[in-house]
């Protein structure tokens, strides 16, 4: 298996990104991802009850529709807490895509990142459309790429590529997200492609499998947007023998988790005013729901972060507080608290509880100034 | 009943504070509450598993003892994550104030906060006790409410008078607490005194009233101490017609209710770099602990607090998301939301969830860069 730490899209997807006028900066803020050839979909997303219209309406497209040829994504406005107009406004924007693509019978997913309870300019995504639709190209990945930040210091790619017989399958991500930070925009957009030929069941079942193990897996600020989407895209341009739950299974799911916690990793270092990419490890665990509910809440005190930022020896103080808060029920004498050296960029932190086989990984990152200026400062 | 702004203690009790040294600077650092006559006392504690040795030891004390006649509190250090140890120490010190207030048959409860996981200085403690205990009186309660502060910013103190029949009752409460910082400090200590005749049961039944609607109901962090506890002893000093369950119940609990409410208050006010307090009043959830689901993932929320601090308008969509992901499955077609306004020092939130009768009100902070300062730069 090869990595490469950018973008590369797959045979037979083209992207492009404009400026549609959704962002008063006059940024790029509309994202179109495209399949020559008819693609199968899986997606994860949100579970919070306020869930933006794109999601409530991707949950449709994705049990109504076989086939996918498009993603139509924004920034600048996250079309959530919208109503019934944020769906009919979501809707109108996924005809839009397909009827600049020429693609009407297949489905086109949505997604919107961005204020919350502003209704979506889709007078502004119709105008781009046409441009945005016919500009398309492999290359157009750099600019769709840029379309969907909002906060985000740096752009969130990975390309992972490995043979089946002598086809080469090509993963290939992109992410925005650096913590929520509705309703300015609302954390975690992430677009998966590949051209492996795969079953559906597989292709769901190794979704689930690397979403569980990286994007559900980190906190950056505790706060689950109404807006967080993983779409996949598989177009079978590989011309591989075909991945099903018994062939081949393990190599696209080990790539595909790579992509995933590689975007995962990079959306914490880039959480708003991180310092450091922090790994929380718990072991001895009774269940692996203990061990993530410690880990969890450990990761999620700010005076746990703050130590963090400091770099604070006191840190093992504020371990012990959040392991005991966690509800786990675990006692002083089973404690065990290991950790890397602080002032690293990057810090390793080992949680022993001694109850049992239960263990999980949470990435997280510090709280600085920085976040509080970032939150603060928008008005 | 009447309310004074600064605590009295009621007839019997003494109090006295001096500087032991555990404290570095040099600072008041040891509380000694006293009552002539043998008191009833009724205690809440943290649920955090790794609860700090004070806190051990005072549940078994509560239950092996039916008469108290002190407290004897630090601060400095917090007697917690320290073993079998720090459960002796606890001891000691409970053993060392009985002995230098002559009062071996009692009950004498502990209480300690400050840094997590270092071994209490219990010489100094046997040191500074003789005198403390030789110069305790009426107007020591001065320098007692000195001794525990660790970072407060001002001292949290209250006292109710109202009258059985023609005798006066005064419940006077103290307290510390400025959001947890363990592991430097620890957070939330209460003391309470009275006179009131009253029976243990109706004590026990008043405190948990009175600790579940105000301490109970607010987050400065979202961090739960090792070491927080609400410690009420009644010394039956007033002479009145004895209160039970059944008679003069309510006015007691009245005025309880108003010392611990008013205290919550002052604690949240002085939550670390706060500069307002806030109310989130959440109705119409499924049942009341819905509602305190609600109310408590909106005022633990790191982009909602960074929002108030900057009194953004655009709260609304950081409450839209934290009730969504709250997990009480609030619908958007369900949800209202009132504020007063945003740039005064106390602020008022409505959220209307419209699904049955549960309510719950919690008090919290906003987040400043102040909090960051606080929490990350003691080394």
């Amino acid at each position: 298996m090869k990595f490469y730490a950018r973008a590369i899209l797959p045979r037979g997807f083209k992207a492009g990104g404009v400026a549609s006028g959704i962002k008063r900066s006059g940024k790029l803020d509309l994202a179109l991802f495209y399949s020559e050839v008819p693609c199968l979909a899986s997606g994860k997303f949100t579970t919070n009850s306020m869930a933006a219209a794109p999601v409530q309406l991707d949950k449709k497209t994705l049990q109504s529709h076989k086939v996918f040829r498009a993603i139509i994504a924004n920034s600048g406005n996250a079309n959530a807490y919208t109503g019934v107009e944020g769906v009919h406004d979501a809707r109108l924007m996924a005809q839009l895509a397909a009827r600049a693509l020429s693609i009407e019978d297949s489905g086109v997913l949505v997604a919107s990142t961005g204020i919350i309870g502003r209704r979506l300019p889709v007078e502004k995504i119709k105008k781009a459309l046409p441009g945005l639709a016919a500009g398309l190209s492999a290359g157009g990945i750099a600019k769709a790429k840029q379309a969907i930040k909002t906060t985000d210091k740096f752009t969130k790619e990975i390309t992972a590529k490995f043979t089946i017989g002598s086809d080469t399958v090509t993963v290939c991500g992109i992410a925005k997200g650096a913590g929520m930070i509705a309703p300015r925009m609302a954390t975690m957009l992430v677009f998966i492609f590949t051209d492996a030929v795969i079953t559906q069941a597989a292709l769901d079942r190794a979704l689930g499998a690397a979403v569980g193990n990286s994007f559900n897996c980190i906190t950056v600020d505790g706060c689950m947007s109404t807006n967080d989407s993983v779409i996949l895209l598989a177009n079978k341009a590989a011309g591989n023998s075909c991945i099903d739950l018994t062939r081949n299974f393990t190599v696209f799911l080990g790539a595909l988790q790579s992509v995933c916690l590689s975007l995962a990793k990079m959306i914490v270092r880039d959480g708003e005013g991180a310092t450091k990419l922090i790994s929380i490890s718990v072991k001895g665990a009774k269940t692996g729901s203990d061990a993530k509910k410690i880990a969890l809440t450990v990761a999620s005190s700010n005076l746990f972060k703050t130590a963090m930022f400091a770099s604070s020896r006191n840190i093992v103080g504020r371990i012990v507080a959040g392991v005991g808060a966690s509800g786990a029920g675990v006692k002083e004498k089973d404690l065990s608290i290991r950790y890397s050296p602080l002032k690293k960029k990057e810090v390793d932190i080992s949680i022993g509880v001694g109850k049992g086989k239960g263990k999980a990984v949470i990435y997280t990152s510090d709280l600085s100034f920085e976040y509080v200026k970032i939150n603060a400062e928008y008005n």
